[in-house]
């Protein structure tokens, strides 16, 4: 990375306080310290001076290290030199606790600056009579445009898109186009490819920006136009988009209306914020996570764990019954209480190993016809291969532990059945909540480690109470 | 969606096997029964005729979809007009499967038309003969340019760039720009932005295709130029460049070499990828499984998850011993046999949550200063506070089944020592990983876990001795 993000001059005890971030690429805490001193004695023209060559990402980075205080501090020093897309780079909480202590009027004033896929983002998480209240504030063209944006359903393509992009007849030249981009103040501030529309806004083709440069002035659009091109419904999934720009390599987007009218484009910095999200809720649903973030209070982090902890609560208590119908064979063998959980453990492992590849490969839409098949036969032969290896393991080393070959034989054999177990519930059951329409990432795990877990218990205490002749 | 991916016409059936894919957005089974088809027949036309209208994307999930001798089948009746951008788009094993059959003098043939990240991202993964053969048989320009890629590091950013772009020197004027690029026929495939670069190629600035076409052609390029501008270097690994993409909303951005030379450039489209891949990596990683996809032999998959399952055993043995400890106390009261599952499940599901979290704020670089304070306090408290929840609850419970009160003292203070030591290592593990530079995604599971089992055994078996008088 250049080192274009440093500020003005200053030291603080012999360390440069003017380098924003250090080796290790976070905020420098000489800078940071310098910047609080600033908000602290209210120097609004300082904070603006160290502010102000810091990127939009590099600003958010800035208010998530600053505490409560210190956020509405920075955004009332700096007034209108406030930039709210900014807002748009911190977690959510932190966004709402801002935006709480703002006044409406304040709101309206950094909104109206906004692109309107920024202002959808910020006014989408106000209460309903706080939005009604900033959009009223608006002048009209903004509030009907976010208007129409935010009655999309959530997380929908709609509510994402933004609402400037540059349409033009087909019936036009590429010199005539240049010429328009030209003289014409009010375009979108980045854009990537350029529309071309019928009267009714109907898209018939796009053109991306270095097609333009490379063709003669004369050149009629539509004969350089591209019409294989995708678009989207306003109405989808930002998930369903997000898939497109992966497969076909896009970076920008058109988003049509039901019918069929250029309503909005999507880019590709919004959708790598898809991506990532997706991917992320995946990794906390597994892991028996909600909707949190880092940010989060401490009463929202219980509230969103307890849930799932509960649920575990309840399969754990189910399985102990499971091992209470075998009361009297631990009574009459304790070496069983010490050796069961070894067999619940490794199917819970090796579920959550096939369960995992399962839900990713569903989430990336990877499962197709023949490789299906194919998974599962062989996910259900690598778990009896890891039985068959893992039973031989746990039996010798049982056997020598406890001098008895029989014990020995009955962990290896509940080994290579929870085993088997494990694999056949790690993929089937992800596949059954998909079929049924459930998230497989959110439910899967506890059905699996029940499984594995019942199964393990069961198959060693059964097996050790058949072979004992313990019943 | 648009429909624009459909082909020609044809039946079969009665169902149009002409529609490439079905409602579910899967490829349908009826095209590519008629694509099996021509396949077997070994008509390469029709082959070609079906496979024309296809994205790259779809070429890559028709591979993918089809098995091993049907695949070659593929490229083989292709012949020329085969692209092989297309084996970018599919699993690493397939592609490795395809390339180990076809013969180095037709690879050469289809690499020489490639663009130069996609030609390195092919043939980084042949064996070393086998590359330097294709190599070899590659014209010199190429030869010396993809040799220059692959001499970087695996993953680094000089692996992924391309190395056709376009640099102009500061002198210029847009419209001179604009007459090199409409004569110039030798230009990238796609690009979104335009270097301006001194007579030693150091990076002065850049431009965005959309600031080009609005300026009028007498604009000089020094004064049009972007000087704030991020490049990376070439050994950077290819996850800080996806960072700085996501962190500063990059589409394209310049490599340089140690020197500062302008080498290659990156685009979105390669980073989509990696950020996928490197969220994909963590959740694999949590899960113990190594670097494996759905396309993977039984045998390679069996190797990659035994040695987590290894693993495990031992700590599984470890804890073990641990109850092994308490085998006089069990003896005396089955009781605790049946329920010291509970308090370690709930352990290790808490110690699951928090060791999330955590792995994914430190792979986000989202732990600065005062945040992680914060979370260590934060996680600490919840585990407390989910502790009190579940004692109380498992607490009652156990009361209740086995109507003894102090049962249920015993089980739910073992329980708040194993959630809030769960919330600590959660936290505390994961970041000393990452202060010892390992991957905190690798080994934090199998480290929080074997503490949740141990301290949850040991506090339940422990408690309960000391409170009935077992020792």
């Amino acid at each position: 990375m250049s080192a274009d993000f440093e500020t003005g001059p200053g030291t603080v005890a012999g360390v440069d306080s003017s380098v924003f971030r250090d080796s290790e690429d976070r905020i420098s805490p000489f800078w940071l310290e310098r910047l609080r001193a600033y908000l602290a004695a209210g120097r609004a023209d300082d904070v603006a001076a160290v502010m102000e060559p810091l990127h939009l990402a590099d600003i958010g980075d800035v208010i998530e290290a600053l505490n409560s205080d210190e956020r509405l501090a920075l955004v009332r020093l700096l007034g209108e030199r406030f930039d709210y897309s900014a807002l748009t780079e911190v977690d959510d909480s932190i966004r709402a606790e801002i935006m709480e202590a703002l006044p409406n009027a304040e709101i309206a004033r950094g909104v109206a600056s906004l692109d309107s896929d920024d202002a959808v983002f910020i006014l989408e998480d106000l209460e309903q009579h706080d939005r009604d209240e900033v959009l009223a504030k608006l002048p009209t063209f903004e509030r009907l445009s976010l208007k129409r944006s935010l009655d999309f359903p959530e997380d929908s393509a709609g509510r994402r898109m933004q609402t400037d992009f540059i349409a033009i007849p087909p019936f036009w030249t590429v010199g005539q186009t240049i010429d328009y981009l030209r003289s014409e103040a009010d375009l979108p501030e980045d854009f990537y490819q350029i529309y071309v529309v019928d009267a009714s806004y109907q898209v018939l083709g796009t053109i991306a920006l270095d097609k333009f440069l490379r063709s003669p002035r004369v050149t009629r659009i539509e004969a350089l136009m591209n019409t294989n091109f995708v678009t989207v419904h306003a109405t989808e999934d930002q998930e369903e988009a997000a898939r497109d720009f992966e497969r076909y390599d896009l970076v920008e987007v058109g988003v049509v209306d039901e019918s069929g009218r250029l309503v909005g484009v999507l880019t590709i910095d919004d959708i790598v914020d898809v991506i990532q999200e997706e991917a992320e809720e995946d990794i906390r649903f597994l892991a028996g996570i909600g909707d949190e973030d880092i940010s989060n209070s401490t009463i929202s982090t219980v509230r969103s764990r307890a849930p799932w902890l509960a649920v575990n609560l309840v399969t754990a208590v189910a399985v102990s019954y499971v091992i209470g119908l075998f009361g009297a064979t631990i009574d009459q063998m304790v070496a069983l209480a010490v050796l069961m959980p070894i067999v619940a453990s490794m199917g819970g492992n090796a579920g959550a190993q096939t369960m995992t590849v399962t839900v990713r490969a569903l989430a990336m839409r990877e499962l197709q016809g023949s490789r299906l098949r194919r998974l599962i036969t062989r996910e259900m032969i690598v778990g009896f291969a890891n039985g068959i290896i893992f039973a031989i393991l746990i039996g010798v080393v049982t056997w020598l532990r406890f001098d008895s070959v029989s014990l020995g034989i009955v962990i290896a054999l509940a080994m290579i059945i929870n085993m088997i177990v494990a694999g056949t519930a790690g993929i089937l059951i992800p596949l059954a909540l998909d079929k049924f329409k459930a998230d497989p990432a959110i439910a899967s795990a506890v059905f699996v480690t029940t499984i594995t877990d019942i199964v393990g218990f069961f198959a060693f205490l059964g097996i050790a109470g058949l072979w004992f002749g313990l019943f």
